[in-house]
This record gives structure tokens, C-alpha cells and sequence, in this order.
């Protein structure tokens, strides 16, 4: 028998494991040309909320009562596809299903002696590569500048802070507990953290952090955070909006202060990006994450939740925060 | 005797007249390597407010009991300087005064026989380097896009929506009475215009005159109007920040919808920017505008009231929307 998690309902607010269901099927058999593959590890990522609203984005909503994708490690189990082989591991958008079939389009096999599989999906998959590409294409950091990071213990956040430092800034980081800040610090080598759980005043503390201000912000929250990051913004600075996790379960737009006067009066430009906007540039983007990692200027951190059953718990455990770098389940 | 005006008081909101302090002075005769400066025409532009307030910005405040300055043609009347002669038109940031001395620093001459004088203020001057450049550095229209234009009948908007043609855009603009809507389409090329004024839902009026959605908005005026803007937005569309006069009397930051989600969900950016980022880029500018104004591809409109004691009360009329394209004073 074959497992797999469809969307029930579009999550109202912060998704519930009713949201989800766990279906039953008969395990499927290649045809000439296809391959079965066994889900190894699978990527629970914030922007896929986005795709459980029934609203035109860049990506196109998921269906009801259809199977959830997301990144994913499979290992090939039965191939009739000339370019793959029994025991071959693989990377792709792939289906929440125990198993599946492929016709090869969209996978890539990844090494599993260069790098552990799981690094596939965090610092050499898509996370790394939206860090990488949304620093090289907006951020822009250079020597001496400040840069500020919020999701900083996050998979994306995390990376974005250790380029800033190869990049030779100053890099703070926001994050939501003292044991993630402490490990912003001792682990990826950010200057300084705070925790916006426990501050009142974000934007003093951003001041006390950023005493030059702050050139580049990488935001991967909105809100609030966003708000006291611009009251600190330097003229000629840079937004990266790379995601607004704070607003994903909001059901109505929300409201804040407005930004346009600081844009203007500082030269600031906020851009928003979706990863493959860069689809070209992802080759580079990895050389040089694989490069950083063999070299050792470049680290990461896992939350590996165990077993296929786990999957929803952990894609909504996101939004308390509750990982420490890239949120992954181990299914086999 | 010579005239002279000075910011009384900080304005609070909406500036007044009796913001505004008129003064007289001996008139001052020029010394070695100065000239002795007759004002003949000046401009007041909306950015003004942002300098009568004590705040710090891209350019020093106004001080309080001083003369304000802004962009003014004088006439030379008496020199002891050897590259000006009597007779010569300069263009520069000068005071509000009658007479006034001057090193030459940062003066440009001007030719009355190329252009009216009145241009060099206008379409040959800042606001159509404005316009220029903050579409040439942000919004970069390509041939088939649709650009909106807010305050598309003032000074910049009206330079904006034409550039926009001649880079074979759809272009629509936005202002504040039907004669307004008239002139951008009959004088100015416009395709569409909407008068916001007489428009309950902009979102949807928008969305009738730009079927395609928007690549380009030249915002000038923030708030509501922006809100309405991005609600169309087409995914990588640019949002050029020139100005945001809708919010320049505001005494708190007012609040509004938060754009982070569609910056990230289109790839969008939003760019502010001061034409003084692009200094080295004002002679290829003007070159260009001049061009274009001698093959009548470029027009203008201009608003001239008449007198030294209209200066403030121009000022206050163009939050007000009195004028129509660049709002200029002629003194003598």
C-alpha cells in the first residue's frame, strides 16, 4: 500500500492538522520511461501556506483533496528511464506520498557522499539558494556595511547571516528565544541577536544593535519587525522582502505605518523575490554554497521531525517557530 | 531697499502664510570674484515641506528667521566675477530675496534663446531630470508595458507619462479634476486618465484603465492612491517613489495596508529616490530633454503666478493641486 497527504481545507488563520488528510492507495508501478521513487526527506517550507489559498500567486494554488508538494529527497526503487538508476538519489517538487512515480522531468540527482541528502533541501537546495541570490541580486552587502536579518535562526535566516559575514559586515540577527539568538552567535557567527519575544522596543534595540544603522535588511517576517527595521534603515539601504511569515495566517490585509516617506527621503528600495525569478542562476548559486560548506566558512542547522505521519505537525510548528534551521522530516 | 522671505514658524500640517515672514534688507553690492543677482523667476515645488521640517533628511532644514531657497533663474546685474557678465541668466539654488550676492558656486547659465527662461525650472530643469531619471534608474519602461502616472498633471507626472509614450507605453495618469484628465490626454498623450477626486473605488478604476495591469507606477503623491496601485501591480512591476504629497502634512506617520505580501508574491520593487543620487547623470539628462523638447516629442504646461509677495501663496496652492504642470513665481 502506498500514504499520502492531501489539503482538506484552505487553512483559515494558522493551519490545523484538520486542514490536512492522510489517504490510502495502492502502491503505483513504472511504466517504460518512468521510475518509482521512495520519499526519503521532505522540506516543510512557510511559503507553501501561500499556496494553500485559492488566490493567483507566482505558483499556482494547491487543489483540494489533492496531494501536497514540496522539495524533496527521493531514492529511485524501480526505474525504466534511461537516465536513472536503482539506488540513485534524487531532488525535486515531489508529492507528500510515501511513494511515487516520475518521469524524470524537474529531479536531480544529488551525492550523497558530498553532502549529507538532508543538505539537499536546507543550505544546498532552495533555502541556501534564495539566501544566496536574494543577497546577490538585491541585498547587495558590502564591506563595512550593517546588515540585519529577522527569521535569523531560520533555514533561509541563518544562511543569509554567514554570507554577510564572509561578505565582511556586521550582521545581527532577530530571533524568537535566547537559546536561538545564543546560537545565531556561537554557531553561525552573527555580531549580535535579539530576541523580539522578550524586547519591548524593537526599534531601540535594532538602534543599540546597528549603531551605524542598518544598509541591508533581510526580511523574512513583515510586520512589526519590518516597521522598526525601517525607522533604523540608512539612506541608500536595501530591503530584501523575502518572505512575511508574520502575515501568512492573517485573514485580512493588516495594517501599518506607512513606508513611502522613508523610501524617498533615504533612497531606500524594498524588492520582493520569489526564487525562481534566478531559475538560471541556481547552478552558480549551489557551486558556490558547496564551496563555502567544503571550506568551512559556511554551517547549518536541522530540526528533523521522524516519520511520514509527522509531516502537517512539523509544516505548522513553523509558525511558533519551534525549528532551529531548516525544518525537515525524515520519512525512510 | 531689498525684499527678502524667511520661515517664520515650522508649519504644523497644511503651511500657511503667516508661516512666512516678509523682510527688508539694504540691498548688498558685490565684492571681488561676486555678482550681484536680480530674481526673476522662481520655483516652488512640494519637496519645500520636507525641509521646514526640523528633521533630518537628504538635505539640511530650512532654519527658522533665515531665507528659504529653492530653484531660481536670476538675472546678473553687476559682476566682479570673471566668468559671468552683466546680461547672463543663471539658473541655481538661490534664495527668496530680490537681490542677492553670489560666489557663482553651483550656478548654470542659461539660455533665454534656446528655451523660455521659465523652462530651465521646469522641463529642462529639476523636476524633468526628476522625471527622467527616476524612470530611467527605477522604473526602466519597456515598449508594450502600461506605466501609471499619479500627479500626472504636475510638473513631473506630466514629463513622466510622456517619456512613457515615447518608450511606447500605455500610459495612464491620475489627477484631480476633469480639465486636469482632459490636458494629460489632448496636450500630453496620455491613453487614460482617472480624476480621483470624482472616483469612490481607484482599485477598480484602475483596473478598467490599465486592462493588463501595471509594470510601471511613477507614484507621486503616496498614501490611498498607492494602496490602489499595487492592488493592480503585474508581477516584476516596479513602483518608482518620487514623491508622496498626500502625506507631506501629515503631523503622525498615517498607517495604511502593508505591501510586504505582494512585493514578495510578484517580485515587485518599490524604489525611492532623490534626483540628487544622480548628479553625475544631469547633463545626459537635459541633453535628452532638450532634444526631445526641439522634436516637439516633449510639451509642457506651466502655472505662473506673478510677483515677489506671491511666492508663499504659491507654495501652500500646490497642496491644493492649484497647478497645472510646474508651478513657477515670476518676481520681475
Amino acid at each position: 500500500m502506498n500514504n499520502y497527504i492531501v489539503l482538506k481545507n484552505r487553512p483559515s488563520g494558522r493551519p490545523k492538522e484538520s486542514d490536512f488528510e492522510f489517504k490510502e492507495e495502492e502502491r503505483p508501478s513504472p511504466k517504460d520511461g518512468e521510475l518509482l521513487l521512495k520519499t526519503k526527506y521532505v522540506s516543510v517550507d512557510p511559503y507553501l501556506r501561500g499556496r494553500m489559498r485559492d488566490e493567483k500567486s507566482y505558483i499556482e494554488p494547491f487543489k483540494l483533496n489533492e496531494p501536497i508538494e514540496s522539495g524533496i529527497i527521493a531514492e529511485v526503487i524501480e526505474s525504466k528511464h534511461d537516465d536513472f538508476e536503482v539506488g540513485d538519489y534524487v531532488n525535486g517538487m515531489l508529492k507528500w506520498k510515501k511513494f511515487q512515480l516520475s518521469k524524470g522531468e524537474g529531479l536531480n540527482k544529488v551525492d550523497g557522499n558530498k553532502a549529507p541528502l538532508s543538505a539537499y533541501l536546507g543550505v544546498l537546495g532552495l533555502t541556501g539558494i534564495t539566501a544566496y541570490l536574494g543577497l546577490d541580486k538585491i541585498g547587495n552587502p558590502k564591506e563595512g556595511e550593517t546588515m540585519l536579518v529577522s527569521g535569523a535562526a531560520g533555514a533561509v535566516g541563518s544562511v543569509v547571516g554567514q554570507i554577510g559575514k564572509i561578505k565582511g559586515c556586521r550582521v545581527v540577527g532577530i530571533a524568537g528565544s535566547d537559546e536561538k539568538v545564543k546560537m545565531l552567535q556561537k554557531e553561525f557567527g552573527f555580531d549580535a541577536g535579539i530576541n523580539y519575544k522578550t524586547t519591548e522596543n524593537m526599534k531601540q534595540a535594532i538602534k543599540e544593535s546597528c549603531p551605524n544603522g542598518v544598509d541591508v535588511y533581510f526580511d523574512n517576517v513583515g510586520g512589526e519587525i519590518l516597521d522598526a527595521a525601517m525607522a533604523n534603515i540608512n539612506s541608500k539601504g536595501r530591503v530584501v522582502n523575502c518572505g512575511a511569515i508574520s502575515l501568512y495566517n492573517e485573514t485580512e490585509t493588516p495594517k501599518g505605518p506607512r513606508h513611502e516617506t522613508t523610501l524617498i527621503k533615504k533612497s531606500v528600495r524594498m524588492q520582493g523575490f520569489t526564487v525562481r525569478d534566478y531559475q538560471a542562476d541556481f547552478p552558480s548559486a549551489v557551486a558556490q554554497l558547496a564551496t563555502w560548506l567544503e571550506e568551512d566558512k559556511l554551517t547549518y542547522e536541522e530540526t528533523i521531525v521522524e516519520g511520514f505521519d509527522s509531516i502537517p505537525k512539523a509544516f505548522i510548528a513553523l509558525f511558533d517557530g519551534e525549528n532551529k534551521g531548516k525544518m525537515i522530516v525524515k520519512v525512510s
